[in-house]
């Protein structure tokens, strides 16, 4: 066991913030939640071209469902598949809403010194790889629980379904820039920050 | 009355088809279904730095609601307000959905030579203002109406609730290029193809 005391193979994202790394297609990401209701967004990117970026539109389209789960893919904004997930033991995630971010704790939390949140995160962490800010679409949120009224379309965040050690896996298709955080805004964690795990095999 | 048989001031945008034009801060766009059950597609970019785009992203986070209406501001990637609906006859409008392509008729019609759709109508209208296509996010989806079930998040494609000659008002706040179709998609248009209208003020 590595001094950190992680399991070895496992690296932590520290509450409130975020990483980036590459997949070769066919490796397989394991994002864990090490102790339960927290969300982590993730982010793809073609590796060789920058501009094939993961479409939560092209996908909720092509799947005719906003809740996604094992054996769906997850498609770029030029509909290749980027992604699959191929093991879920959580089964509620949200593809609607855009990572948190200054503006966000500004506007819904009414912050007057807002956290930089997980787009500040995957800005920060994505800019090495050759990303801008302005890049970043709408994350598959992994373990968010946004609750959709179908009849008014009210949205409520509710607490994550994920337990302690829950985990989704996703098999890289493409070879892949990846960003992910352990998310920043309170709503989303059921009011506490957490840590995220992730593998890569 | 011009000699295209349109009242003054009226555009009309063919069955299939889509335009761009740009519009300044505090004019008013109103795009108008003239049959009824015709959805139109809204691009927003902003013209003096085309990286700053509308985001349903944002927009959904930061109403809390799906369907949006009389009031609604449509947000940017930065969190500022593009656009603002100012009259809205319809009240059911989609904001979940990437313009249909031709990828989307090959893969959820099966068609095997696919018309280009909303996106690549969209990318040729788009163009000549320096928008490529992978600049092309979930568009504001006028009139089309998805139901969602809340339990299950299964998403149906169901005819417009337009009238002929229904109308939504769209207010600028910024100096905008807008991209707008008459959309090409069977299902969303209750199976026919028909003209988009729009004017200026």
């Amino acid at each position: 066991m590595p001094h950190d005391g992680l399991p070895a193979g496992i690296h932590e994202i520290p509450p409130r913030s975020g990483v980036a790394f590459t997949l070769e297609a066919g490796q397989v990401l394991t994002v864990i939640d090490p102790r339960g209701e927290q969300v982590a967004d993730l982010l793809a990117f073609n590796r060789h071209d920058l501009d094939e970026v993961i479409s939560s539109g092209r996908t909720l389209d092509y799947a005719s469902r906003l809740f996604l789960t094992t054996g769906d893919p997850l498609y770029s904004n030029r509909s290749n598949v980027m992604l699959r997930i191929v093991e879920d033991q959580v089964g509620r995630h949200d593809f609607l809403l855009t990572p948190c971010s200054a503006d966000t704790f500004r506007i819904i939390y009414g912050d007057t010194h807002p956290h930089r949140g997980c787009f500040g995160n995957l800005a920060d962490a994505l800019g090495p790889y050759g990303i801008g800010p302005d890049r970043i679409p709408i994350a598959f949120n992994v373990f968010m629980n946004v609750r959709v009224d179908g009849d008014t379309g009210a949205l409520t965040v509710a607490p994550p379904l994920s337990r302690a050690g829950d985990y989704v896996r996703f098999r890289a298709e493409q070879d892949l820039v990846v960003g992910l955080t352990a998310c920043s805004a309170l709503q989303s964690n059921n009011h506490s920050f957490k840590p995220i795990h992730y593998r890569i095999d």
